[in-house]
């Protein structure tokens, strides 16, 4: 089965709303294997909508549509959608009923645009909303099926999930949809496909199994799909595209299941039971601060000191003031000396440091901007590499970041 | 004129990433006078982006296109694009020239999928990609604009803002629309409404002026439109909604142009040369991290302690112990004693500090997650405030960090 998503409302079309429902309907449509075809997002304006249900019901068997269903007048989705399947409101009693409680448990009055939204088209099947008032609504025709559900994110959540989802896996045909997603760090797209090469014994030719490459500034992520009739072959074939891509990229698989690079740092470290601290000069708290989106991170993480100003670097983690004089603040022995001073000042096992020129300005031809020193000190060594992460400032920390959590995870893996 | 944007990726279609494009262009639009009337996303499926293409331009005069420029197997959106404009790709030398500098700053080997990168369809005008290597395109047919740009949102949002907004105001059909938003903190969104009253006196009764309330974790916006025909009377009307916004808010309300409150503390401490250093508990250096997303920040920020650890506390700032063994580590004391230390170990003017329980565990019944002290000292006085934001960990970061800084605001304002 082929679905389709619409999703109705002008606060959409101006992008005063990030449209969620989308990606939330589409993802769980395709846990019960019926693939997205399509997602269209309509204004409350009755030709556009109608013309989107007409296009929608031609091409696809499941069509979804949310929004538009709330009690103020640019609410129009119920009435559209009675013209479409030529039908009429009647009351429904169970859901007026419904809204009736809602309003006494919630002490508030019951209002005509309250009775009104217990209003139904005749020919649907009322999904009921057990976390508002709006109900849904279910047409099926010619083997098609045709949700109507509210907008309103977490009472579209408890519908699909609830009634939506169940009631298609029971007419679903049989087919079955795999995901795997890897997250690589440290190698750009290109490079990263160079060395995966051609992607035809990875994938085969028969069409089961897809494999994208999804770039962003802290990596790029290798998504397999399998598309297949029985689970056995779908999970096979999962497996097998997944051994040859880890056997191409290992290196720079961090995550195999969306985890970030920072919680799959904090893992390691808790299973080491190894402390850390960071020294952070150009990334500017970033660091730490992606580090301590953890929950559970104060079992590991010590603290972190950002030293913008060189006197900081200098009292807060001894660096001498002859390093800086001689080489800048951003080079290989500041780099050095602020880990291992963060280290030996904190006591903890390892520490990070990054010094760098997050630009706009004060690059010079010898240290442009986006050069960045990211060091390391553990008890046995203390070493720092050198990277350009270009120069816009707020992807330059991103990938400053993620390259000072990745050195770690390499030294804890012992990769390097 | 009228825009549809076309956002193209089967990654969207699985529901793995939230589409965001959409929404920044639908604004983005907004703001010169565009209306958005349809935003369709499809997969990498050459009939199903043909089709769309065709439709969109059937309909409307600017079709904004993101995603499926990249180097990789899966990204088909240039040869659709080529097939529908009825063109070839021919290689574009000025972005080889960029691509192969990019390569060489980036110290990476040029391969053939980057080289590819430059092919361009023969006939559009190609909008150079700053800060990436694939160039975006626009066709001009019929007075039809037609823009194709990267899915990436940093690369699309560059391309956006510097060439394509720019070139679409010039061809814009002589409506006025502008646009201010006052962004205030502080205060919740029903407080807002409320000491803000009856907005009739303020937006009038022709509709030509609306004000829209634009709730976020950083606090609230308040987005003044005027859709007028002359641009005088737009924009005294603006000012007129303006004025009337800012006599029942103007405590609250920290920017009127997109500012962040980290530009805003900025600027404050510049022109007072004043210097900053913060100390972060809870908040992990999110504060810093804030802080050091200004360009130029280093003129100020003298840096900041991230004392997840009580030794940190301790050692670092000279928190006595015995604060901590008396009132536990989250309290008005040591939030106190946390940024008086900032301030004297650092030398800076103004300090913060932040200490908290971000959850999701770690609460008592009588400091319950969601609970933080936020501290500031001068010269003149050190004191702490109470606040509670919530039990969603990165939620409370945001709100925590928000809090401080906005707490430096009013204090550099002598508002408290």
């Amino acid at each position: 089965m082929k679905a389709e998503i619409i999703t109705i409302g002008d606060e959409l079309l101006i992008g005063q709303i990030i449209n969620t429902n989308q990606a939330y309907i589409a993802e769980k449509l395709n846990t019960v294997g019926i693939d997205c075809d399509r997602m269209t997002t309509v204004g409350d304006s009755p030709t556009v909508i109608t013309d989107s249900f007409t296009a929608a019901f031609n091409r696809v068997d499941v069509i979804c549509v949310t929004g538009g269903l709330g009690p103020t007048h640019d609410d129009i989705t119920k009435k559209m959608v009675c013209e479409f399947f030529n039908t009429e409101l009647v009351m429904h009693e169970e859901t007026l009923e419904h809204i009736k409680a809602l309003a006494q448990r919630r002490n508030i009055a019951m209002i005509q645009s309250n009775t009104d939204q217990a209003l139904v088209p005749k020919s649907c099947t009322v999904i009921p909303n057990f976390v508002g008032t709006a109900p849904g609504m279910m047409f099926e025709q010619n083997e098609k099926y045709f949700f109507v559900m509210p907008g309103v994110p977490f009472e579209m959540k408890e519908m699909l999930d609830n009634w939506v989802i169940p009631f298609l896996l029971k007419k679903n045909d049989g087919s079955v949809v795999l995901h795997r997603t890897l997250k690589t760090t440290g190698i750009g797209e290109s490079m990263l496909a160079k060395e995966i090469g051609d992607v035809e014994p990875i994938i085969g030719t028969d069409g089961t199994v897809t494999l994208a490459f999804l770039p962003n500034q802290m990596g790029t992520k290798l998504r397999i799909t399998v598309k297949d009739t029985s689970s056995d072959s779908a999970k096979m074939k999962l497996q097998h595209a997944e051994l040859l891509l880890r056997a191409k990229a290992e290196r720079y698989i961090y995550s195999d299941d969306e985890k970030d690079l920072e919680d799959v740092i904090g893992e390691l470290l808790k299973e080491r039971k190894m402390t850390l601290a960071v020294a952070e000069s150009c990334t500017g708290g970033l660091i730490a601060n992606r580090i301590t989106n953890v929950p559970g991170s104060s079992e590991y993480f010590l603290g972190g000191y950002i030293v913008y100003h060189n006197n900081m670097k200098m009292q807060s983690l001894g660096v001498p003031e002859k390093l800086i004089l001689d080489h800048g603040a951003v080079s290989k022995v500041v780099a050095e000396s602020m880990a291992h001073g963060a280290r030996m000042t904190s006591q903890s096992s390892v520490a990070l440091s990054a010094t760098g020129i997050a630009g706009p300005t004060g690059g010079t031809p010898e240290k442009p901007v986006g050069l960045v020193w990211i060091g390391y000190s553990d008890a046995e060594s203390t070493f720092a590499l050198k990277f350009n992460f270009g120069d816009y400032r707020m992807r330059f920390k991103d990938r400053a970041s993620q390259a000072a959590l990745e050195l770690l995870r390499r030294k804890l893996l012992k990769m390097m």
